[in-house]
């Protein structure tokens, strides 16, 4: 797994801040901690959904924390004064999205090196950060499921089980003017 | 330019939202005034440094929306009903995260492709928003540089010029439990 993080900690970042922190979670006592959370969180999310779109909901595959290999949570540490500050005062938030970006560096040395990455975002982010022991200012900005993958499919699994489609790439471009 | 769109096109989003919208602007004036907006907020960010800093800040090439070839603003759509609103409860701003997952697999592209990207986050997000006249809802989430390349640099530009050097991979690096 080291070359997924190799990757990973090239990617870009505001004024080469690399606010991204790597914690490896295998232990599982930690990981059954985390699916309790997300249980909780998926039971509210699956709520409000009328029955058809309920019943779509809850046959989709939205973690795989225990059986996977491992855990993978990327954080991002706010408190770093690395970057000196260059390019987050008008976009804090940069800060996060830098730590995106070595998430995808990841996904796709992942995919190349035959590594299924799931992104789990159905956890509550301040209950994640207790679970974790973060201190203030070190958030989780994505928690992932990695494990060796036999194939790969060709369409995004929420295509396959229809829960929505992917668009034509022509309704997504704009020249000189946004209209939508 | 087709190509990086493509890939762009091609990230992971929440729930398979793809809330990225892509807008080109080539118009010499609206660059212009993008410039402004950002030349207002660097003097703002150039201020708090001290007096070494503020030389090697101000010695920064942090822009070059109007000698490039092309500027390209990559929106989020946050109004958007694709992806059924799944796994964006708990963590809404998976939203802006999709979007900048294909910022950097159009920022990958690229650099295959021998087009340079720079990634301007210097400017006030609310002004160019009303510069670009977009919709309530829709929101710029990264302002782009685009234009071929002669060459590249093996180092980051940030780190040749000492404003900031890469770190070591391993002080990113933590197991089961996050130290710092």
């Amino acid at each position: 797994m080291g070359r997924l993080l190799e990757a990973a900690h090239l990617a870009p970042s505001v004024g080469l801040m690399q606010p991204w922190r790597f914690l490896w979670i295998a232990d599982r006592a930690k990981r059954e901690q985390v699916r309790a959370l997300f249980e909780r969180a998926n039971r509210d999310a699956a709520g409000p959904y009328d029955d058809e779109r309920a019943d779509s909901y809850t046959a989709l595959k939205l973690e795989d924390l225990l059986d996977c290999a491992i855990n993978l949570c990327v954080l991002c540490d706010t408190r770093s004064t690395q970057g000196h500050g260059l390019g987050r005062r008008t976009r804090p938030e940069t800060m996060q999205y830098s730590c995106v970006a070595a998430v995808q560096n990841l996904w796709l040395t992942a995919r190349a090196e035959g590594v299924g990455v799931g992104w789990v975002s159905i956890l509550d982010p301040t209950a994640l950060a207790e679970l974790l022991e973060l201190p203030a200012g070190v958030e989780p900005v994505a928690y992932l499921c990695l494990g060796f993958e036999e194939s790969f499919g060709d369409e995004p699994e929420l295509q396959v089980k229809r829960w929505e489609r992917r668009a034509p790439l022509e309704e997504h471009v704009f020249w000189e003017r946004f209209e939508g």
